[in-house]
């Protein structure tokens, strides 16, 4: 039917509901050609329109002759209202059959620390919903796949979450295959099983591909181990979001007052009730507390304090958001020059800028297979 | 110098010391030629040269004639001695500089959920050391590269850990690019911290690459979220492996009273004396408990009880390590049929088989990135 069309030069408008179009801009793409897509008729205009050259209206493989044309018949008058004067052809498509939403987990900000599942399913997606795609991914996506930013930062929501997930939904139930990109985890504070619930009461098929959590990554980026053998071998991972309420801090300062690691994520701004929360829960000042600012980017840095001093070095380091703060005897397990029992005082620690260790970018191969439960054995 | 051979019809043997001969080993490989080394001339035997049709021995660039003329004659002899009459050249070897040790997190299990770093690090690696490697990721190695098998479980340690260490130390000191391959994440009960401290102390470079914890994979797995809004804004993943003591009871059963999250690894054993312990220090009977054995196997299982019914509960179902169990509210937060005030008892929830959500396996693109702590912002 287009095959008199040189498809390399020209911007098809493909016309009809998503399910169909979807379907079709697979075929187009794959044949070179420029692609726009409208599945409401008021939004074809002049100005929409503008570099288009050729319009294909997609109507149901399954429905009649009589009911095809006339499904046809509101594009072709969208058409003319908007003074189109275009080639114009029918095609019938196979409705796609039901899509899917999967969350998957970013990691927490290096390029080389989402999993190969997580980029076949980038690879593979019509639509990403996405806190954050840095280049690298954005290079490696299927020619015309939307990327729609909902990232948020303190205080800048751009999508609400509600919103978010009305999107992803609607494009799901219209066939679409949906990626939902998500920085870290998407169970740890990622709100991934309000979405994952959201979803099933929708009744979209939806699937998780777990992330690296900064709550681990970032320590360890920062030559921190959560857990040390004969110091800690427990960690606890909590929002400082919103203040600790008093029977969070005593327990967290009774098992830290064992050696368990304290990890907090988003707590800068509740730093200073937290410390003194745990402090008069019986926490020694002298516990070791770190502060990790921006892990995995180029501004990342440390700042080693202990409780007792935490809030005067914070300040002074002009410590901001976002960052991890590690509480217990771990934030020195590995520290070059304050080794547990070296003797130098944790608040003449400096501020350090480098990481010392730092995951390496991957160009990467094809899949790969790790052990099952390693850790949970040794 | 060896042009006069067809390489892709003989194995070499490539004599000297490994930071000569490890150089040397690429460049036969890329020439298609199957290499055999040895590093000491006591190796060399009839038994041991068995297939190999010519001999290379290489002496440093760096030393003069004389003494590289003395080097090569060592290795004659060794021949000669083993009555092996090849044809023999001598190459001249720039000492490869010092190697590096990454210690390279495998996730929990699931072929797809290692990261692109980490394939990357596997795909470059001169040897690796391993918990173990599946198929997958043993056909992306390079040609030639020496996989040690190191994996321990419960009672099997086949190699010890300072065994372990000292060889992969002694390995990058004769300047091999060495990885060492641990499930689930190297700082998490991964003893990962003792191989990095290890490691610096010899000298060696040493980096760390993050994988997923099985931690909150195994339960995300599973469809349970380690926290969820309203229901846990904290979790405490806790190694079983020994019996938890009073202070930790107490102060987990104080966390896990207002909802928050309790993941034991490494806990089957010692079960009964957790959950009883728990329970005298004032967690709720009915509180929901899963235990989710062989994650990402495909053995995989969960079952669902609570604090009170725990024991007998698995014990009737069979239930053995490994196996992640997950103690608090989330258990129920997206479980189909047994969402939080559904009515359904958690003792009389059925142990299943199927996963409720599972991560798919990927053929992968080339390499990604994900947005830097969004899980420590929202």
């Amino acid at each position: 039917m287009h095959a008199h069309v040189d498809l390399g030069s020209v911007t098809v408008a493909l016309l009809g509901p998503r399910r169909l179009t979807t379907t079709l801009r697979d075929t187009y793409q794959r044949a070179a050609a420029g692609v726009v897509e409208f599945d409401r008729p008021e939004d074809v205009s002049s100005r929409s329109l503008s570099g288009v050259g050729y319009a294909v209206i997609a109507v149901p493989e399954t429905t009649d002759s009589a009911d095809a044309l006339d499904g046809a018949d509101v594009w072709r008058g969208a058409l003319a209202t908007a003074g189109a004067a275009l080639p114009v052809s029918v095609e019938r498509v196979a409705e796609r059959t039901r899509g899917s939403i999967t969350l998957v987990g970013g990691g927490p900000g290096d390029p080389g620390l989402i999993t190969a599942a997580g980029l076949h399913a980038l690879a593979h997606a019509d639509v990403i919903y996405a806190d954050r795609l840095a280049p690298a991914v954005t290079d490696e996506l299927a020619p015309g796949v939307r990327v729609v930013p909902v990232g948020k930062r303190p205080g800048h929501h751009p999508v609400p979450q509600s919103e978010i997930q009305t999107q992803m939904i609607e494009a799901a139930l219209a066939g679409e295959t949906v990626v939902r990109f998500k920085g870290g985890d998407p169970f740890v504070f990622g709100r991934g099983g309000e979405e994952l619930l959201a979803c099933r009461e929708a009744g979209v098929d939806v699937h998780v591909i777990p992330g690296i959590t900064s709550a681990v990554a970032v320590p360890e980026n920062a030559g921190i181990p959560v857990t040390f053998r004969e110091l800690s071998r427990s960690f606890t991972v909590v929002s400082g979001h919103d203040p600790l309420d008093e029977n969070e801090l005593e327990h967290l300062a009774g098992l830290s007052r064992s050696g368990a690691t304290i990890v907090l994520l988003m707590g800068m701004a509740t730093l200073p009730q937290t410390v003194s929360g745990l402090a008069r829960h019986g926490l020694a000042g002298e516990t070791p507390l770190a502060v990790l600012e921006k892990g995995f980017s180029p501004e990342e840095r440390s700042t080693y304090t202990t409780l007792a001093t935490a809030v005067v070095d914070a300040a002074a380091a002009g410590c901001a958001s976002p960052a991890v703060t590690v509480i217990g005897p771990v934030v020195h397990a590995l520290a070059d020059g304050a080794r547990p029992g070296s003797g130098v005082p944790a608040s003449e620690m400096p501020t350090s800028d480098a990481p010392v260790s730092a995951a390496s970018n991957g160009d990467t191969p094809d899949a790969g297979t790790p052990d099952p439960g390693r850790e949970a054995r040794s």
